[in-house]
């Protein structure tokens, strides 16, 4: 504990509550814009309107537009940082090899993060919001498409084009669907099955989804 | 129209709102039982009985566990049919080169089945509750496990030990996920492909989950 003065503590005090004041009707307005207008239709300036602050102080909070919905749905990590950085780390270390081991890199980076007890917590959170109202599903589409689904696109060196994002949107449904049912569904035995095991299972699937023939 | 007289018109009329009052009892018993008890749990007897008729009177209506389950939930197909019925016609087709072509047929099958509005709306239907409760969710996990791997298992001709049923559920995350992505997520590219080239793309990924080398 810091010895403060009465007077500096109490001053301390009032600003950090006022301050978290401003940030819970920062992040109240946002829960309501994304589920009003979803992830690409709001905007930092309408939701720092709404929650009547400076759309400076927005940024100054929360960085961009996927850091305020990441703190506004309670994610403890950044989707798109966890996938560049997990690439970028394996690029480090394979070199040349990087991409033809770059499905077995985003399943073990995902199985990886889902071991995180408030990881595995926000990623159900979302499959349950996306599953029971039409305004999570359209928040939760957009925000795979313009974060996850563009990180990979950029991270895996995919074409930004049609090509491109057919094979990020197939590797996503690898990934929901593992996620789905090893945490949600928990059907055996993949539930229990080591996160080895699954990498070397479903990695060469992802990889030929990313870099593959997909013609036959 | 047939012409009937006054009488037996209302007597027929008569039987048939019994007959529909009794089925209906039987549902509603039948969804309290799976949601309680789960998939597995519940019994015909234990809902004859909590519909207060003879279990005989189930059986003749309904069938099955599977074929209760499955009008409770209105399921408009019973899935393991599906599966047995698509896997068949396949066997006929292609002779000896069936197991070859097994993931292609899994896939086909899946998509066109979710073609049928009806048969889209109860996938839909099952995902959202097993997404939203507790109780759902064993009971989709339960009758998942206990009819759609089953019959995946025998009629792939897939062991019925734990490296077959690893492979059953590598193929449900698979189709699970592209049917959550396609239809409830409505991720593009993939939610507007043909099914031709969903069936090439995805394929062989869940061929090689079905027959191929999974330690690499």
């Amino acid at each position: 504990m810091t010895a403060l003065s009465p007077r500096r503590a109490g001053r301390r005090a009032g600003r950090r509550a006022g301050e978290s004041r401003t940030r819970e009707a920062i992040l109240d307005a946002a829960r309501r814009s994304f589920a009003e207008h979803g992830y690409d239709g709001a905007t930092i300036r309408g939701i720092a309107a709404a929650a009547g602050v400076n759309p400076a102080l927005v940024h100054h909070f929360y960085g961009t537009k996927e850091g305020l919905f990441a703190a506004a749905m309670k994610l403890p990590v950044l989707p798109s940082e966890i996938v560049a950085s997990a690439l970028g780390a394996a690029r480090d270390r394979l070199g040349d090899d990087f991409r033809a081991h770059l499905g077995e890199v985003v399943v073990g980076t995902m199985l990886r993060a889902w071991d995180v007890t408030e990881v595995r917590a926000a990623f159900l959170g979302l499959l349950r919001t996306a599953a029971t109202t039409d305004q999570g599903l359209a928040m939760l589409r957009e925000f795979v498409t313009s974060t996850i689904v563009a990180s990979l696109v950029r991270a895996a060196g995919l074409g930004d084009d049609a090509e491109g994002r057919y094979r990020a949107a197939l590797v996503a449904s690898q990934i929901v669907g593992l996620g789905f049912t090893r945490y949600l569904l928990g059907l055996e035995p993949v539930a229990s099955a080591g996160i080895e095991e699954l990498v070397a299972a479903i990695g060469p699937a992802v990889q030929r989804y990313l870099t593959g023939d997909l013609s036959r």
